[in-house]
This record gives C-alpha cells, sequence and structure tokens, in this order.
C-alpha cells in the first residue's frame, strides 16, 4: 500500500521561509487570511485527505465508476466521502462569501488540491471541476445566473463540468458542432449535440450538475469566433431554486480509461436541452479563457501532488527492504542484507522525485501567490505584473510539473522493482493516474506553444521580462557569496543560455513558425528546469543559515536536494539547448508518407 | 484499436543490407539457414502473429488470466492460439534437431520474438519461458533429462519457467529459502517453499510445466553458493514419456498487474515436491546465468517490438487526425483541418519513436547474429570475441532498449491526445505492457551496474576494446568523406567522450565502488546512445548510396531519421556526460533518514 502524510512542513517551508504569505492578509478581503489561519486550514485539510479520502483510493481504482441505463455510481465510500468534504466547508474554500465563500486565497486553495490529489486524485476531480464551473458563473454570469446557480456550486450540493471536447475535435474547438438554437425567451437556447471527456458530466454525489457547454449559436460565425458558453443543468431550476425537471442531457456512457477509474469520464448527449447563454455571444472562448489559467495550474499541481505520494513510499521502500549489499561493503551486517536506500543509483531516483516534487510545489507557489495578487492587489501595475507571471509560468506548470511528475512516479515503481508492477502496492495506480495530466487541459506539446507562440511574443517580450529582470537581479547580488557559488553559478549559466535561445527562438520563429514550434517543447522545458533551478538555490540559500537548528536534517536534506538539482537535474539543459538550436529542418524535411 | 503488420523490409534491410545474413549459413550447422529460409520463416510468422495472435491483444488484456481453486484460465481465444503456434512448429524453431526442433539461428528466433511480442506481448511469455527452460536442461541436463524433458518442451506440449524470485528476496537471490532435501535416490531432492512472480506459472496451455527452481539444499554453503537447481514438473514423468500422478507444486495465486494481463503471474507453491538436481549442486546461479543472456536479449525485444507497434499506429493515426492547422499555414484548405502530422513536435515524437525503435533493432541483431557465432563459429578466438560482445552489450540491450520503448510507448499515448488514455484505442496498454520490461530479469538499475561493475573491468578492459577498436576504425575510414560527415562527425565526438568517461569511472570506481554505482545508469545510457547512434550513421551511409531507385521513400525515411537521431537524440549524452562526472557526492551525503 501506498504512503501519504500531508507534507505541512513543506507547506510551512514555503509560506514562511521561502516566500511570505504574510503579505496575502495585506491584500483586501484577505484580512482574515493570516498565516495562522493557513495552518488551521492545512491541518484540517490533512486530516480529512489522510483519513478519509486517501483510504478510498486503491478502492476506488479497483471498483471504477459504473455505468448502468444512463445512471453513474462513483465507487463505494466516495458519496459519503463526498458529504463530509461538503459539510466541512471544502467546496467554499475559495468562494465569494457573498454566495456563501470562505473568501480564501487561491493559494491556499491550491495546497489543500495538492492534498487532495495525493490522497485521491479521482475524488479531487469532482470538486475540482465544480469550481471550474463556479469560477466561469463568478466571473461571465449575470447577477441573476449568479444567484440562481452559485450557492448551490459554492455549499457543493451540486456539482459542475466543462464540456468542451466533440468526438471530432478536442485541441482545436473551432471544429465544434454542438449547436443552440434560441428558444424564444432572451438568452434561452436549446442545446444539440455530443461531448465527450466529461470529467464528472454524471455521478451520484449530487443533485444536480451544471454543464458548462460549448456550443454554436445556429446562424453565428464559421469557426472559433462562433463558439458561445452556456449553462446547462441537469435539472432545471425554479425560480425558488428548486429542482424542475429533468433536462434533455443523457449521460450517453463512460469511458473505461488507463487511470483515475474513480472519475467518471461521460460522453454527455445534449438534446433540444435549455441552456443559459454565459457572457456575450460568440465570446464563448475567451470567457473559457478565464478559467484556463486556474484550471491548468490545477493540473500541475495534480502531477506534483503524485509525485509526493510515490515518493514517500518510495522512499518508506527503500529505507525497509532488504536486499543486497552496500556496494562498499556491509552497512548492516547483523541484517540479512543492507536496505536498498544505501545504493546510489536508488539514491538517484529517490532524489529526482524529491528535487521535481519540492522543486515543483516552490514553483506552483510562486505563481498562485500571483494569482492572489493579481485578484486582490489594489495597485493596477501591481496587479499587470503578477498577471504577465501567471500567464508566462502556466504552461510551464502544466507541461513540465507533469511530465517530471510522471517521471516520478515512475522511479518510483522503478525503486520497488518487480512489487510497483502489481497493484496491490498502488505504486503503479500512481503511474496511471498521473499520465492522464499531460493529456487533458490541453496537451504538453500544446502549453509548449502557447507559452513560444503566444506568450513570449505577447507586449513585445513583457512577460519574459518580468521573469528575467528579478531573477537576473538575484542571483547577481549572490556572485560574491562563496557559500552559494555552488548554486548560483550553474544556475546563472544556464540562465544565461537560456536567455540566448530565447533570442534565438523569437527570431528564428518569426521568420518561420515551424522553426517556434519545433523548439517549443524544449524550450519549455529549459524555462521550467532553470526557474525551478533558481527556486532551488534561494531553497539552499535558506537552508543554508538554519543548518544549526532542532531541525538539521530538515533542512540537510533541502541543501542536498539543491546540490543534487545543480549536480544532475539542471544539466538537462545542456541537451535542451542543443536541441533547439538543431532548429525545425531534421523535424520538417521527411515525406509524410515516408514515415 | 492499434495497428500492427509486421515490419519485413525493416528486416530485410537489416539481415541483407545493414548486415550479411548469409555469413550465418556458413557455420557449422546453419548450412539451411540460408537468407531465403529467413525469408519465408518471417513471412510466415508475420501471417500468424498479424492474424492469429494479434486479434487477441485487446481481449486478452481487458479479460486477462482467471484463478479459481488452483486452476488458471488464460483469456478466450489464447489456448487455440497456442495450437497453432505449436503445430507450426514455432517453439521448436532455434531447438536442437536432436530431441525434434529446426536447429535454426538464435537471429531468426529473435526477429519472429519481436514479431510475437508486437502482436501480443503476453502470449509470447508462454513460448518465450518455455524456450528458457529448454535451453537450461539442453545446456546443463544429463542425457536422461534431455531425453525425458526436451522433446515435450520443443513440440509445446509442456512448457517451462524459471522460478527465481522469493517474497524476501528478487534480485538478492542469496537470500533464497527454498529448500531441497535428498529424497534417497541419486539426484532427487524434496522441494519445498513459495516462489513469487513465475510467469507461465501455471495455465491451461500444455499438459505439463516443467518448473525450473533454485533452491537451497538442505546443509549447503550459506548465501549465493548452496543455491542448485531443480527440475521440478508440475506432473511426474514416466519412464516411458507418459504422465504421472501430481507433483507437490501448486498454484496460490495469480498477481493483478499494471499490465501483461494475460500472462498468468503466478505463486507456486512447492511442498515436498519431486525435483531434480540440474548441473552441478551448489551451482545453481551458475546454470541460471547461462540463460540470462537471451532472456535479457529477449526483453530488450519485448521493448522495441511495443515500441513498433506504438509507433505504426500513432503514425497512422498522426496521418488521419485532422485537427488545427500547421503553423506556417494550412496544408489541406479543403479539409476542415490539416492532419497532425504537419506539426514539428508531432513529427518530433513520432521521429523519437523511429529512432528508438528502428535503431534498437539494429542493435538487438547485431548482438543476436554475435549469438550465432559465439555458439557456432568453429574458431574457438572468434567465438570468444562474439561472447565478450554479447557480455558487454547484453545489459545495454536490455536496459536501454526498455528505457526507449517505455518513451516510446508514452509518446504514442502523447500523439492522441487524450484518447490515448482511453482503453479501447489500445495505446496505454502499451505503456502498460511495455512498463514491465524495464523491472523484470534484473531491474534496469541492475543492468547497470552488471555494466560497470562486472563488464567493464572484465578480462582487463577486453570487452570494452572488442566494441571500441572496430567502431573507432568505421569512423576513421570515413573522415574523409563529405556527404557523411553530419553523420561521422557527432558520432565521433560522443564516441570521444565516451572512452574518456569510460576511464574515469574506471579509474574512480577502483577506489570508490560508489562512484561506479552513481554513474552506472547513466553511463549504461550513454554508451549505448553511441553504439547506437554509430549504426545510424552505417544505416545513413547506405540510405545515402540508394535514394535512386524505387523504394527512395524507405531510404529517405532512414536518412531523416538518422539525421534526427544527429541532432535530437544523441545530444542526450551531453547531459549524460556531465553527469557521470558529477561524481557520488550529491547522491551519498545525505544521511538516509533526511530523505
Amino acid at each position: 500500500m501506498t504512503t501519504y502524510k500531508a507534507p505541512l512542513r513543506e507547506y510551512r517551508f514555503l509560506l514562511q521561509e521561502l516566500f511570505d504569505v504574510g503579505e496575502l492578509a495585506k491584500l483586501p478581503g484577505y484580512e482574515d487570511a493570516t498565516p495562522d489561519v493557513f495552518e488551521q486550514v492545512l491541518e484540517e485539510g490533512a486530516k480529512l485527505c489522510e483519513e478519509v479520502l486517501f483510504p478510498l483510493n486503491r478502492s476506488g481504482d479497483e471498483e471504477g465508476c459504473t455505468f448502468e441505463n444512463g445512471v453513474v455510481r462513483t465507487p463505494k465510500g466516495f458519496k459519503e466521502a463526498y458529504d463530509l468534504f461538503r459539510q466541512g466547508g471544502w467546496t467554499a474554500l475559495v468562494c465569494d462569501p457573498e454566495y456563501g465563500g470562505q473568501g480564501l486565497p487561491h493559494t491556499l486553495q491550491f495546497l489543500v488540491e495538492e492534498m487532495v490529489s495525493s490522497a485521491n486524485m479521482s475524488f479531487g476531480m469532482y470538486p475540482g471541476l465544480s469550481n471550474g464551473a463556479y469560477r466561469a458563473i463568478w466571473h461571465h454570469g449575470s447577477a441573476a445566473q449568479k444567484r440562481k446557480f452559485l450557492p448551490r456550486l459554492v455549499d457543493g450540493s451540486w456539482s459542475g463540468t466543462m464540456c468542451l471536447t466533440e468526438p471530432q475535435c478536442g485541441t482545436d474547438l473551432g471544429q465544434i458542432r454542438t449547436r443552440a438554437e434560441p428558444a424564444g425567451t432572451d438568452g434561452v437556447y436549446k442545446i444539440t449535440g455530443t461531448k465527450i471527456f466529461i470529467s464528472a458530466g454524471e455521478h451520484d454525489l449530487t443533485d444536480n450538475i451544471v454543464h458548462l457547454v460549448l456550443a454554436r449559436i445556429v446562424g453565428g460565425p464559421p469557426g472559433i469566433r462562433g463558439i458561445s458558453l452556456f449553462i446547462v443543468p441537469k435539472f432545471l431550476v425554479k425560480d425558488d431554486g428548486g429542482l424542475g425537471p429533468r433536462n434533455g442531457v443523457r449521460c450517453g456512457s463512460i469511458e473505461h480509461k488507463m487511470g483515475i477509474k474513480a472519475s467518471a469520464t461521460c460522453v454527455i448527449n445534449f438534446e433540444e436541452a435549455e441552456g443559459y447563454l454565459l457572457g456575450e455571444a460568440h465570446k464563448g472562448m475567451r470567457a473559457m479563457f478565464t478559467m484556463m489559467n486556474a484550471a491548468r495550474l490545477g493540473v500541475g499541481l495534480q502531477g506534483l501532488a503524485l509525485g509526493e505520494t510515490a515518493y514517500q513510499t518510495a522512499r518508506q521502500y527503500a529505507q525497509d527492504r532488504l536486499q543486497g549489499r552496500a556496494l562498499a561493503g556491509d552497512k548492516f551486517p547483523d541484517k540479512p542484507a543492507d536496505p536498498i536506500i544505501v545504493h546510489p543509483d536508488v539514491r538517484r531516483m529517490l532524489l529526482t522525485m524529491k528535487a521535481y516534487t519540492e522543486g515543483a510545489r516552490a514553483l506552483a507557489a510562486w505563481v498562485s501567490l500571483a494569482l492572489d495578487r493579481a485578484e486582490r492587489d489594489p495597485d493596477p501595475a501591481a496587479r499587470e505584473e503578477a498577471d504577465d507571471f501567471i500567464g508566462l509560468m502556466t504552461p510551464i506548470i502544466k507541461a513540465m510539473l507533469t511530465d517530471n511528475a510522471f517521471a516520478a512516479t515512475n522511479l518510483g515503481v522503478q525503486i520497488f522493482g518487480g512489487h510497483g508492477y502489481i497493484r496491490e502496492w498502488g505504486m503503479e495506480q500512481l503511474v496511471r493516474d498521473s499520465r492522464i495530466t499531460m493529456l487533458y487541459e490541453g496537451a504538453n506539446g500544446i502549453q509548449a506553444l502557447d507559452l513560444v507562440g503566444r506568450k513570449m511574443p505577447m507586449h513585445n517580450g513583457r512577460l519574459l521580462r518580468r521573469f528575467f529582470h528579478p531573477v537576473d537581479a538575484w542571483l547577481r547580488q549572490r556572485l560574491e557569496k562563496p557559500e552559494l557559488q555552488e548554486f548560483v553559478m550553474p544556475v546563472m549559466k544556464a540562465f544565461g543560455r537560456l536567455q540566448q535561445v530565447t533570442a534565438l527562438v523569437a527570431q528564428k520563429g518569426m521568420a518561420d513558425p515551424d522553426e517556434a514550434g519545433a523548439a517549443a517543447s524544449e524550450y519549455l522545458r529549459a524555462f521550467g528546469l532553470v526557474a525551478m533551478g533558481y527556486l532551488w538555490a534561494r531553497i539552499a540559500e535558506i537552508a543554508l543559515g538554519r543548518l544549526g537548528g532542532d531541525e538539521a536534517l530538515f533542512y540537510k536534506g533541502k541543501l542536498a536536494t539543491a546540490r543534487f538539482y545543480m549536480a544532475r537535474v539542471l544539466p538537462e539543459t545542456n541537451t535542451l539547448f542543443v536541441n533547439i538550436a538543431a532548429g525545425a529542418k531534421s523535424l520538417m524535411e521527411l515525406e509524410a508518407e515516408a514515415f
């Protein structure tokens, strides 16, 4: 069985040592979100995740969801767990107090999301999707729409979905065929079409499901400019807020997937379903995109969450499993064999997992703090700055964190040897569950194009400058500190090369978009590794000052991992920079039929 | 659904263009193994694999094996397919004609194994294990043992297993507890103990199962020097060859695994089972190791086999799936969208798969030709040379080919986007099935230790020289050929650095074994990438000369893939060499409890 204890000490390190979460409480509306409140909420969340959600993770995977006559049942225990989750107020955490929410910061929400996913990623999909729907309606809904739908999404008695994909289109939403016909009343439409891959599209956890559906208003412009967003509830909602008759929304089937088996992935058929235009007609994509940053960050968090569980479990196994002897001679001659953690290669795998997961969490926390500033800072310039940073980092968080998480969960299996392949141990489930994070919310290749094709040129490179300048300043200020050389120098070197290839990619991409496309994935990864390296250098600086106290082991762990990062992880950029410089030719020269 | 057509053109390229399979027919005993015979056998094998085995691959995964009251049932259709397989003589291919075999070369057997695994890896496990048992008895058995067991293993009416692992030990076989007590008659023992992870340990395909069991003769030396190998049949065999009573061998359960679900992985309990000492007492490990090279090569082949199926299927999808537009402008304005193969990043993924899979096959063919020479060459010096080469390359083939295969099957999923995650499409099964290849027959970290700790120092580096010298000579002969510069130069550079780090690792490893252990995995990978780069350079040389003919597209594909390899794959060594040079410190400094 896997092991999971919420990494509360790690959270404290990020919130109070690496970053200063106290700053959040100075923002209007966040006055109550003091570091103490963070601690309390995280402790409560930890309990729920460890005691309620985590024990359902294996059984949920084994049992999966079932589909019969249009009804989807979640695995045993999920309904009870969901009721506890919702009664605990966890669906309301980040929501607007006007609709019953607790108005707490995104930063806190993200840490809770991480714990939930570490414990039971499939479970986390249900409230996660609701939160997306909540956000879309909160941002774009009319006052009446908000009054009607938000309170029940906030208290979790209803859930939400995002209905984008159709059989013929996922990435390319301009091909959407689901159509909306005006139904006579202003803003009311009849929605008809089939959507696939709808997470939480149908289930038995809530009384109603609020679908957010992308559809084409009949007679609207073709392609992506004719797509609108609609609210389509499973049950119609009466004026008094009570449930009316069933709407024309039916689950056609559920998908049988590699993982996240306890998350219902549905085919949803809309047949003249009553839907309400959300935001402006034909501007559905824009409305959808406002949810996208948070959703993509959330997927990155799912990744690191599974990396955490894999790490905790593999660490335990490596310390317990007696097999073979240390290469340099027996470490525990009185035991039948040494624990496998004596082996350099096992340590290499564990340290990679640790470096990836803790580095990812630092990166995600950095961005989520910006998300709160972008929403709440009274200074428009500060908001813009935060927004730029989020825009730049979102594709990196989504893609790199999920790639790394898949690598980390696989290293976890590898440390277990053959036992890692056996379902009972739970390690292979982490691999299967994490695999989806590289695919949904825009496959990772799409993230790379977003970075290179949109974020990089945006505002003449302003987003990039907003990252490059402070990092550069931080590094330069430490050039003279001998104890930091081993961290600052490798990051500085990689950072310099990153700036060079940035110019190269921008320049070549201008002349030939395929050049940008050819560099995209490796550029994103190099950027992410440098950004993470910068954070590991900052972490090392903190750890160096705290090796003497009670928690020496904790800081030694940080320091050793930072060293490992510089010696063994960051050098991946050597390859990436060469690959980027190689350009598009070797990718594009071959005729499609010669593959 | 996945797609699979046996890559017969690829086989011809390897056997007749890159290498010269005609040489094999000059070896004594292989006179009949002409290139024509190779072609015929491969064509027949292709039919069986495409038409019989491949259609059972998905259903076999969905259904899995079942266990009830000690009886294991393989999925629907497997028994019929196995009967066809055995009636076609496929279990006898490489076996000694004295026992009913066809005496064909290993090289041919390996290509057939690849096709079988591409079509249905789980199915291939059953005859694969039998072949291992055949080989052990053929090498180490007495004349009576051979007469008793080999003909039925050869004709496939019985199958075999290798029983090594126990709950407390996999890698560290010195910890084996299964015991053998002399039963009165010379060479006969009572075997008692529990073995786990026994592939094909129990099933319904054959009349009898011949287990090869590692056990400790009571009173023998402790540790690995007290392990002996025994033949333990499921049913006792009468003197006339007929089946006698059931032996004390029972299947306790089957494992529920991540993949290869149609392959029965069994817990086998031996209770005073009658067993026959195979080879010398206490020398069981040595006997086991004679099977190991072939078994490890076989696992490498399973890897590339799944990479091939993933590549064929992903290529088809990338050519068919219309989604989005080419970055540089519409390629097919008359279609609703362009096929995704127009995108540089999709091509990057496909070319990586192609480079890995075809490079792997070339590497494996090179080694399997040596295997045939090592067995049959009348010149002892030539045999020794071939043996050295096999010893050196086996861990590389096992580890790198399976790491690459897992990467390739995952790229296949990535090209499919969300559809890749859905079981119906079959892509995720390839990921799950391929994952085991990195774990069994010695996890890949163990392979790396075998390379660095055993093969590198063996005979004062003779194995390495046997690889370095001819590669060096080949490269030097081509230094002046302008058309080969783009291939020879990058390989030469990486090859030079490989020689440097070889000296470094050997030197540091002598002083501190942890230094060798810290470098092992990355050294193995760097070695493999250079060896594969050398083969891609040779392939490019051939392709360059044949671009004009009917098969221009085929050779263009080879050439473009060779270029891609130099530009985008081989540069991974840049990182690996840096990692190797970083040494053990960053891995070893942290206390185990600080992880």
